[in-house]
């Protein structure tokens, strides 16, 4: 599908992923001899929504767009994801087939590496699906939160708060610099905003919280002006679990 | 914490959650043995957000609301939930505390159990853990699914798609009604939307596609006329696996 070259990989970038540390010791050697390297550039779409599904991803390098696409042609951005993430490997539970389509966003590197595999090793291997249910409640309580946000939070606030989790910072006293990882237009899709709506709510998060821009650089002078705007149509306290990730 | 009288139960209404089903043979009879039955009049509150958790739910009886409130005491109400459905069961991996509150929302009756004991079951039993991966999967696709609504459909199309998913018809010619399962203030908190936002998208709906609202009751003239209104903006075609749950 994919049509890019394959490389074959090393098993440290492996061993890096936490969910595969819970496997047995010669689960890496296992995977690492079914894996391949591939580098899709800017655009480049790896797997498309409800196709089925062979393979599933880690990324090494770069960001990588998960969407769908809805009946009357508009684009639904499910998550951006950069190094350490996995994707496709939600189709081993859910009718085989890939729930979402992926493309790069920018020159990227991704693990390749076969579903039934995966399949086969969490069948037998109770630590390997254990470690799996845990990856999943994260997960769970994410999309749990964002769908709090999307109910209780306006559109400056969910912007702050995704601030507030790239700062990574929870308890700077001083100004916070942070870089925006993708462009603008990705950010407003991230949030489920469309882009005149992102760019009207960033113009009121400046003016409710002195946040500076220049370009993909915001200044936040302080962060506890940001955390009393953002946090206060949240059901967690800053600094929130969610911080970590 | 919730200050009702528990019974015994049968272990009849354990062997019908299809999780429990994946477990050993004696699996049901360990949960029986500690299992009991709690009767939550309207407006009981089971458990509490963020209070460290020790016991997991079934429902079998009434509907069961899952929330948060915000810091500036908004209630952002997470799932309703009914008969056959589990809750309290995501702390097992989320920190050992609540990941929300539950209330009855009307008479109902539940069936209480040691998180412990389910965590003992999945660590040594891979047919379980699978079976919860699975379960898991399943609620993730729904998650998915209702982000993306949110940030796609307009308010009547989210109110056009929880009718067709009540209406289990996933090709009926002739008309279908259809009951509201709880009253509409708690379907709009369901659905993320204001009163005043749900009465006025209920009216949208109601020209747009010609169903008629007979308090609770619903009547979908056309069932297709309702799918092409509701459905031009989602990624899956209608009937949806969603149809399912």
């Amino acid at each position: 599908m994919h049509g890019l070259s394959e490389q074959p990989i090393t098993t440290k970038s492996l061993q890096n992923v936490p969910l595969f540390r819970a496997g047995p010791p010669d689960f890496i050697a296992r995977l690492s001899a079914q894996a391949t390297v591939l580098s899709p550039g800017k655009g480049h779409v790896l797997i498309v929504h409800e196709e089925p599904a062979t393979r599933f991803f880690i990324i090494t390098k770069g960001w990588i767009k998960l969407y769908r696409e809805t009946l009357d042609g508009t684009q639904a951005v499910v998550d951006i994801l950069n190094a350490g993430h996995l994707f496709g490997e939600g189709a081993l539970f859910q009718g085989d087939t890939y729930p979402y389509s992926a493309e790069a966003v920018e020159e990227s590197e991704v693990i390749s590496l076969p579903l039934s595999l995966l399949k086969s090793e969490i069948e037998n291997n109770p630590a390997l699906a254990l470690s799996m249910l845990k990856a999943m409640a994260q997960h769970r309580r994410l999309m749990d939160k964002e769908l709090e946000h999307r109910s209780l939070q306006n559109a400056p606030q969910r912007i702050g708060c995704f601030l507030l989790r790239l700062s990574h910072s929870p308890a700077a006293p001083g100004p916070v610099t942070i870089h925006l990882p993708y462009d603008k237009t990705l950010v407003a899709a991230r949030l489920g905003m469309q882009p005149e709506t992102f760019s009207r709510a960033l113009a009121k998060l400046k003016i409710a919280t002195g946040i500076d821009i220049h370009g993909a650089s915001i200044n936040i002078p302080s962060l506890d002006a940001l955390v009393n705007f953002t946090c206060a149509a949240c059901s967690s306290e800053f600094p929130c679990k969610d911080m970590d990730v």
